[in-house]
């Protein structure tokens, strides 16, 4: 008898640089997982499907959905919309998969407030020195917009409070089994586990 | 640089007949993790070592420790007294040991208010029909202390809630692994990586 089916909310949240979407894109590799799907009023690009990297909305749609509470969070964003609809995090949860919602610190927050049973995962370099090194190693951006970066990174780190849990990304390998303890164990927490206490009882 | 040096403090409760001893067995296998020793005004038995099994006391130095606060928690029990010195606990966790405590579900809460960074999981066979099954397998207890051990199973049950994780020790590995994985995910909490912020906010 599995007493406790479903899934758990994972929102995933770190530094530009921190190395997420890595991390990610690993843990997603397992079945077990599942990846939110956003919802944005942005022009596809080629090679994108609808549902698969996001569903596509015009901003009657998507104003509409903000109107009906039919998302997790949203933001807009050089003047197209971005957010999480609930209804498919809602479906895979219940499904059983483990669902990842990769997303800034203030979205997350707003997802935490909406939905308190998610949990917060926080990526951080060991140091901010490495982050910048990270940065820098990528090669694809001038100094300028590093700078710009870390100086985000600083402003994030007001929001970290709010995160459950923080996971230092060093090694990817132990940063992949640190995310997955903290999802196992998450599904072994008291609240979570309210059906196998029932029947505990009904015994 | 090692951020979160400090131990977790386990406490670990479960049924009679749980598996909850042979689980605690295996773990502190782990060098990291230290099991509690307990003080008693009882005698000491053939074998047993003063600080390895117990620390033994006479009764008004076992009042005096209560007296002092010097006890997580603490019981009587067929005229003697039983507690868990703080701080011994308090040493092994300083050391960044993960320290075990195994006790009963009133003492378990009361610990969890003197130190609620502890963490309590509740291990249970997969239902009471296995427990009971577990129990007459032991051979070792007639069917009246069985029916009182399921009695007192009942009653435990109300005290559950207060637990932070529930275990179902089905298969010992597995039991083993859950464990390890919620004490690995609670040193990723962010409430116990204080310094690692302040590390990185003075960067």
């Amino acid at each position: 008898m599995n007493h406790n089916n479903k899934g758990v909310l994972i929102v995933i949240s770190g530094f530009s640089g921190s190395g997420k979407g890595t991390v990610i894109k690993e843990l997603i590799k397992n079945p077990h997982y599942a990846l939110s799907v956003s919802a944005t009023t942005r022009q596809p690009r080629i090679g994108e499907v609808e549902g698969v990297h996001y569903f596509f909305k015009n901003k009657d749609e998507f104003l509409s959905m903000i109107k009906n509470n039919e998302l997790l969070e949203w933001a807009e964003f050089c003047n197209n919309y971005y957010g999480t609809p609930k209804q498919y995090v809602e479906k895979q949860l219940a499904k059983g998969k483990d669902v990842i919602l990769e997303i800034e610190v203030q979205g997350a927050l707003q997802v935490k407030q909406l939905f308190p049973e998610c949990i917060l995962i926080f990526l951080t370099p060991p140091n901010l020195k490495i982050l910048k090194q990270r940065l820098e190693k990528r090669g694809t951006e001038d100094i300028f917009i590093i700078e710009k970066r870390l100086q985000r990174a600083k402003e994030e780190l007001d929001y970290i409070h709010g995160y459950d849990y923080i996971v230092i990304n060093d090694v990817l390998t132990e940063t992949i089994l640190k995310v997955q303890n903290i999802v196992q164990a998450e599904h072994c927490k008291t609240i979570r586990n309210q059906s196998l206490i029932r029947d505990l009882k009904g015994e």
